[in-house]
């Protein structure tokens, strides 16, 4: 009988791990540095947590099941509910605003691709409890901190940044009704990924007439705020979101991240509860998907029987950035599985073998031995194979004068030490 | 619309993310320092997997769901047959002895009780490909590194060890056919959870006679191998099952790990697999649940489609080892959540301040700042609230004389330093 695992989810052999852990260490390292605390929530929820966020399209892309109980149970498509979920039950305990992180692994029912599985690790940054400009730009900071911390410079990739409530006032000031917002945004996120004429033609469904169209284009064109503002004629309402946004820029630049971000109102993003600052980060080719999106969705915690409180955060996939990051040559070329790989001699003296291998590892110090005793050839060659930097070889010199032998893998060359300064020796 | 957490599942808040990163810190470090590498399997795996492996009833005790596609899939109650499975399908490719350990989060649709939830973290450590005792004693030595590694002492948690083959050998040598063994096993593993009636009611009815019941149970009670093996009466495969066991407890002994060992022969483990050495750890006063338990396992990858290839390993869950650990006051007291909180004296040293904060962050210190534009007072309140060991003051001085001041919010001393020496006086 033969297994193979289930197809979109990913086995992480011991190389796999490797990349998998660098992604996490470095999400882990970034979002400490900046202020945030780590929390997360189980991996099922009820169902309905995701269906009152989502609406009931939701259900058909993740993984849900019945217990014995016959409770609906899914598990976790996203993190965002369940913070929404946890903060709500604390709501009066937790010291605000609330910066807090999490890197869960999610689950989505849907046919893998390149850059898409069926399950992922998500890293989610925060903030809850403030509407400043200045818990946007943090969470915009640590994404910027993030593609610095892992080697790729403002050339390899960007965070894009825009405005929901922006791209709403602009949707107004051409003359569209506020009813008619929530079915366009949708359509207006799509605008890059279709041709010209499968948008416009979407956009007159909607009701648009050409003008209308022209006008949002030219808007979403803009290559500066001023610039867009003044491509929709005046209206206090665009000034006034373009000032939100423009004060968010303002601190990313004062506080060197302004390479790492670029105004983009292409960028809409496709959920609906969104609210102000939206952005997403792509590799500056755009070559692939997304590499994180979010943005502030002040709302969602009254949705989920809370208090209406500002929020602000992002998630980022491992999938994506982990492409991203072997293309530019950004991983380590190999995982060496140890630091020293500790030889008896001769079969006599496999108990101080046994002795110095307890010894290096209590000091932390990576450390096999063969499990068959052998030769002293052999025991080295199980020494290179294990990807060990050396050997420490417990010979006759340890019962004549109190040494060992430190033996150097790459090289070949070798000193004895005396067995009382072995592990100071190993640690220089 | 108000939501609560699916019962038996954690809600991690950063106070309880602590425990959690701290014993998962502590598994990570200790399986790399004893030449463990990193592996881990997908959250869901084809249901039929776990069905081989432990028959039919496992299916009632796992979260199982069907995909889109008529599949019937499971999220894993535990890893050894995703570990199974990822090495038979490399099996000519990876190098032996393979030394492999995973964190993985893994879900069983019990009912909670104390020590046990519906879900849990399970470090696993395994050695694959090797028949030595070497390798079950470099597993037993391993979990006794990390009890150590956490801070309990011998006095707080031991490892009690015992053989599989063993029991059967001694099972045998009292005349039970080795037809009934699988059937006995089971109730031997139970002998210390129920009363003596109930145990040997269950015994006399797989056909034991009080004489081979007695026998059986003053064997188990046997303070020693020596003693244990007397008290069966001569027979070979008890001496040579004993004399493995022998060499297993005497590595460990030459490794420094004596003390944390114990013979122990009640402990036969639940699940058919094992066929060699098993162990299960518990704090020492036995007031809770198994910390850990396993042993060797060498028929497994050739039942899930593999070779017969040694394997011997251990799981051990999070909920009892932190239940332990806070007991004995292992645990941290409070977790700071930054180290430095950055303050403008005066909005117009707001930009220098958000200089400041993004310098800090860059040199890897935790830091903070307040969202509002308020006084120095209430920053500093903000301040003492979030945790940081010091302030940094951004005021006047900046400009007059190029200089900061660093408060210790313990005791409220402060002193002023150069703008361009902070990151060095802060991390000294």
């Amino acid at each position: 009988m033969e297994f193979s695992s289930v197809k979109g989810f990913r086995d992480f052999y011991p190389e796999d791990m490797v990349v998998r852990n660098l992604i996490a260490d470095a999400w882990r390292r970034v979002s400490l540095r900046n202020g945030f605390v780590e929390y997360e929530g189980p991996m099922l929820e009820y169902l309905d947590l995701f269906r009152v966020k989502s609406g009931d399209e939701i259900v058909s892309q993740l993984f849900s099941l019945t217990d014995r109980g016959g409770r609906e149970l899914a598990i976790r498509p996203e993190q965002t509910p369940t913070l929404a979920r946890m903060v709500n039950a604390r709501i009066n305990a937790l010291p605000r605003p609330i910066k807090w992180f999490s890197i869960p692994w999610v689950c989505r029912a849907e046919n893998p691709q390149r850059g898409r599985g069926r399950e992922f690790f998500q890293w989610n940054v925060d903030v809850i409890g403030s509407d400043a400009a200045l818990a946007d730009a943090e969470c915009i900071f640590t994404l910027a901190d993030l593609l610095a911390e892992l080697g790729l410079a403002p050339s390899e990739a960007q965070v894009f940044l825009s405005s929901r409530s922006l791209i709403t006032a602009a949707l107004s000031a051409v003359g569209v009704e506020t009813s008619r917002h929530a079915a366009l945004l949708p359509i207006l996120d799509k605008r890059d990924k279709v041709p010209a004429e499968a948008f416009e033609e979407m956009c007159a469904k909607e009701g648009l007439a050409a003008g209308q169209i022209a006008s949002i284009s030219a808007f979403q064109d803009a290559a500066t705020l001023e610039e867009a503002a003044a491509r929709l004629g005046p209206s206090d309402t665009v000034a006034a979101e373009c000032a939100k946004l423009a004060e968010v820029m303002g601190i990313l630049d004062r506080m060197g991240a302004g390479d790492y971000c670029r105004l983009d109102l292409h960028v809409v993003r496709g959920l609906a509860y969104y609210t102000g600052v939206v952005y997403e980060a792509f590799d500056t080719d755009r070559s692939l998907r997304a590499l994180a999106g979010g943005g502030r969705y002040d709302n969602l915690l009254e949705t989920l029987g809370g208090p209406t409180l500002g929020a602000t955060g992002f998630g980022m996939g491992d999938i994506v950035l982990g492409i991203l990051l072997a293309e530019r040559g950004k991983l380590p070329s190999t995982a060496e599985s140890c630091d020293c790989y500790v030889i008896d001699a001769a079969e006599s003296l496999f108990d101080a073998a046994l002795g110095v291998v307890a010894e290096l590892r209590r000091a932390g110090l990576r450390t096999n031995l063969s499990y068959k005793r052998q030769n002293l050839g052999k025991q080295l060659k199980a020494a290179a194979r294990s990807g060990a930097a050396v050997a420490v070889i417990v010979g006759e010199e340890l019962t004549e004068a109190g040494e060992v032998t430190i033996k150097t893998l790459a090289t070949g060359d070798q000193r004895r030490v005396r067995r009382a300064d072995l592990v100071a020796e190993l640690k220089r």
